[in-house]
């Protein structure tokens, strides 16, 4: 007995030992400085002054607060469990000796890009919009209270606030692993992630939607631009985003013949397309019927309805579409039409009637081709699942949506059918700056990437698939055989982990 | 940058050139003038004639609407996620060689389905009704208002309604895509999915659903038939539709012997029956107890648990049932009972107590093994994943234990056991119902394909499997390649497009 | 027609006759006669006995309680959902040829377990807790009213809880199926579900949650050990019993060497693995906020950002970690971070603030790292999944994670850093009852279990795989070819089934 305790001992000695090089590096050594200084001045005197941490006043003050709360927190839920259909859709469309690589960008983006917008992203984004407490200091332009929720941020509503706001930058986060496919690092990918999450989606939200410039611009009787539930700070910032990806670490080996005319690599699994394009559908009836944060706004209904018939309705027309042209039936094209109908109905989802829905998610399908084409056969740029197509191409449209449809019925927001010019121009303001915030933040972020850890895995690691070298773990073994070397990641020294 | 533009513009022009063949087709121009008509008579005065399309009004005449809003909406995105475990149930329960034409179906159909009911079946089924704003017109067996959700429909308790419909009608469509599977042609089998979301299942839900002649019969102190969330309406229709659509498109290649006995053709993918089965039992959670459309009425407790007892009964019994049989432990005869009993419960699941539950999902066994044998080895039909068995045999037997289970607690339900008769007979004028109603139109629908575009794929097809004759894609790739084309369907002439 | 008629009588009598020899065995006698003397004195007087089927009071009473209805009830389906989560969690690390057996083990342990629940279970674990009707009878060691939720515990408040601690009790059950995986029968391992649900996880649940001892014994101002959703009730209960069950059953074949050092038996499915832990993720967002039972508890947005922020520290830093060590991003480690400190998070979430929860879930990394070792170095037992580590140290370390991180804010809970010595004793407490009462009660039924039907498969049906010998089904077959025999399990004997 005492033998085993002392080997017990030995062991979780031997565990905490890879701790010893990684605090004798600088840069961690920096890093965690600078988390336990912000820990110090907004995490540790947060107790003392927090606002409402309980929610017995703010329930007191309106017991409706209980089904808004509700409400915003199971959609919330919702739309966080769109990561699982990000990651099947992009799983299906690559190759198998991939998986690894892309389950594991999958799963970890958001766990990277929300530490992110736990520490920075949100403060920056709803710092000075005074929209609950803790949240007082900002201007248009950034925001700068509410960092590591603490302060005055310890507080149910502010807190609840992050929860939903969070799922939605990760949301923005994951649009790009898909673009990226095939040969990006894994390490590279996951730096992007954190500053995706804690700086390029927080500042156009704040312009948008924490009380910014953009929010609050007049033009011609308009007041401010607007996005329901992100067609822009979502779909148009993450497609963008991938888009300047997929350029900057160029296309997967094979996918361009040398006269530019490109090739088609195929995936692997075909159910996992659909599925995935079913969990995303599914978590979008999170995404915008969420963004009311209330459920006492009853027009919650309307968008539940204008979102799904837009989504079914894109897919309708992209798959008649294609068979029209084809004879076949591509169910990928399907799924591709669903989701472009959905991202553009975000957008304008409540301000909407139904048959504008349809009409919405029907024109979404020729954007979705269009921008495919410029994408694949103009700027030659390997998009390896298609994100840009349904996530840029769509976002812009269900923006330009929003100044033609919206009839006035929701929030006096008024399009061109409701006589008013006004609210398009804004929302062409409001794609032309994404374009230049994006594109020009998503170049320095995968620059200075490349610069440091590097973009790009090697040919060889490329030709081999990423799983091995990256991980040491393959997707689907042909044989689940026995290895040597057990499964604690600190085996003593002398056993070869074959793993 | 000149010649890009150029060629963006000549991409688009490409793009959008499908369009030109197809609206030059006599039946499209038909459709398209059909739509563009009643969008004209109730689409576009839609804003003008609206009720309460932003729920203000609604909400200040009851707050507790927000809380019932919430319910029926949450409750009905899990009754849609139902689907996906159709798609996952059916397809493992298939040959490999049909996934991507299964998956196509799956997900194709509740997009059709549902444009038909948003189109007409809302309307057929609610129309007179008058349970909503704009559900004025109509009679004890049609109804005619609501036509595109729009008009008086434009408000937010009757697009709840709505919404809450169109996914049990999808529920009731994807029901037959198991049955005739492997063999049943895409383009005829979306053809069905919209007429029974059209028609077939709006008429009978409007009978007894939407204030028609078999809700309010009256019979030896009984006042109507019931089916609480859609034994009959949505398992019992979609059951028998099944039963028809296989019958009528014949047994796979295969399936039974000279003499009539039947093979057993085997699945490609087990884990894919059980994750089938568990997102339905998860989806159920929100048929059943969604279908107060309030969580004011706390029964819905009662329901979840009833719902819940009966399909976990079912399940052991089922699997145990096989067990003391043949020794082996069939989880797929384990999934199966699991599902006959929810479904079994769907109808009685608000009137009954939990030990009522027990037994009604355990008597269910033998009621989808007696119905297996009559369909398997009396009418020598193919099922191909036991979807009968299931949902016409376990519908009716639901139906049936309203007339015994009903304890008189809620609503004034009584059956058998609270010494009440007429309920008993009331239930059986439904089913009979049923089997008239759905008999004939099914068979009717499923005809008249027959005749215009063809049911079956060709003997050569469905030895191939039906993927990549009519969809071009492969399921599994046994290696995912690289093929000459690209991903954009728009391709230039010249380029074959070899996926 | 007369002929098929009574081909169908004589099918049906058929389908019937696997009850006679089921009805000649003892055992089974005696366990329906239990069934039936329960059902007699507890379910038939139920109606009369019956306190608020309806609900009408209770909603009268207090009108908030639909918001907490809807609350509870949904945030319980999402935790029902996990046990999907862990069948591919587990199956994901397992090999192909056993997975019938462990999708069989998943689907079918919570069937079980939850009727056990419901006859005994929940009348043992809140029988005179007084917390809602009908639960009158019970002392501070065991309760004893409420037995098959029949009498005055048919109530919509009493079986929403029945609802919500069974989802628990269905939770702690399945976390042992992966750790015996790939060698314990499935007889074996579905009567451990049955006993455990009725049995084990209610009388340490007692004492904790349902007025017992523990809930209530003060030492140093502390007033009873605190769980708030389950570190020590579910996880460390399933994890324990894991343990035992993974020793008494003892290793794989090949797992250890002569000389005791382990091998790493690959899993079949990476992909599995990441979809499993996205989905028990997912569901934890009802386990822990859910927990209140009630959304007028405002404090659920604190509750749901503490979960997830434990959970995706508890990646990031399980991932770099090994990637500091090895140089690979080991993505079964990132998610088996997430899953410690989702578990580690589960007691004190309700008690924290954001950055403490950061910090749990950064700590119950290393404890899950020391665990594995223990488990797997020095009492060389084969936990193929990896769960005792996950649910048995994470656990753990939660229940003192309360006693050290509660900060007052919350129900007056207040650990060290609120200056009380008190609470944390406590959790040491309720930390060495679980040792003590599972450690006993999961030996004595394994043993027993053991001595009666066998815990373990031969040595031919292991190497096999469990997968034919035990359900005659293979999971993946290579080709989905053509077999004699119907899908019927009733055949008529001259025919062999040969599926």
């Amino acid at each position: 007995m005492k033998d085993r305790l002392s080997d017990t001992m030995e062991s979780v000695k031997s565990t905490l030992s890879p701790l010893a090089p990684l605090v004798k590096r600088r840069w961690f050594k920096g890093l965690v400085m600078a988390f336990i200084l912000f820990g110090a001045f907004w995490g540790l005197p947060a107790i003392a002054r927090a606002a409402d941490p309980t929610g017995t006043d703010t329930f007191n003050a309106n017991p409706n607060s209980a089904v808004n709360m509700a409400w915003t927190l199971i959609t919330g839920f919702l739309v966080w469990f769109m990561q699982l259909g990000f990651a099947f859709l992009g799983a299906g469309l690559i190759r198998s000796k991939n998986q690894t690589n892309y389950w594991t960008k999958s799963f970890m983006d958001f766990c990277i890009a929300s530490l992110g917008f736990w520490a920075f992203g949100f403060a920056l984004m709803f710092g000075g919009s005074k929209l609950f407490p803790g949240l007082d200091d900002g201007n248009a332009w950034i925001g700068f209270s509410g960092f590591f929720l603490s302060g005055g941020a310890y507080d149910v509503s502010t807190i609840m606030m992050w929860f939903f706001q969070m799922v939605f930058a990760a949301t923005a986060t994951t649009i790009v692993a898909g673009a990226v496919a095939e040969r990006m690092k894994i390490s590279a990918y996951l730096a992007y992630a954190f500053i995706i999450g804690a700086l390029i989606y927080p500042l156009y939200g704040k312009w948008i939607w924490g009380g910014g410039w953009l929010g609050s611009l007049s033009i011609a009787g308009a007041a401010g631009a607007r996005d329901f539930a992100g067609s822009s700070v979502v779909h148009m910032v993450g497609g963008l985003a991938a888009l300047i990806g997929a350029a900057m670490v160029g296309p997967r080996i094979g996918r361009f013949n040398k006269d530019g005319t490109p090739n088609n690599i195929k995936g692997h699994n075909l159910p996992f397309v659909v599925i995935g394009t079913f969990i995303l559908f599914f978590g979008w009836f999170g995404f915008n019927p969420g963004s009311t944060l209330a459920a006492t706004d009853l027009r919650i209904s309307v968008i539940a309805v204008n979102t799904f018939l837009a989504g079914v309705t894109g897919a309708v027309v992209a798959l008649y579409w294609v068979f029209a042209k084809t004879g076949k039936m591509d169910i990928i094209m399907g799924c591709n039409g669903s989701l472009v109908g959905l991202v553009a109905v975000t957008a304008p989802a409540a301000y909407i009637a139904p048959w504008a829905a349809v009409l919405i998610g029907a024109i979404a399908v020729p954007f979705m081709f269009a921008t495919n084409h410029v994408v694949e056969r103009v700027l030659k740029v390997d998009d390896a699942v298609g994100a840009v197509p349904v996530h840029l191409g769509g976002g812009m449209w269900g923006m330009l949506a929003v100044g033609i449809f919206a009839d006035g019925t929701y929030l006096g927001v008024k399009g061109l059918i409701a006589g008013e010019i006004g609210q398009l121009i804004l929302q062409l303001v409001a794609i032309g700056t994404v374009f230049v915030w994006v594109g020009v933040t998503a170049f320095l972020t995968f620059w200075a990437i490349r610069k440091s850890i590097g973009l790009r895995a090697s040919r060889e690691e490329e030709l081999q698939g990423l799983d091995i070298p990256e991980h040491g773990i393959e997707a689907y073994p042909a044989d689940s055989s026995i290895t040597l070397g057990g499964s604690t990641p600190v085996v003593p020294k002398a056993l070869p982990v074959t793993r």
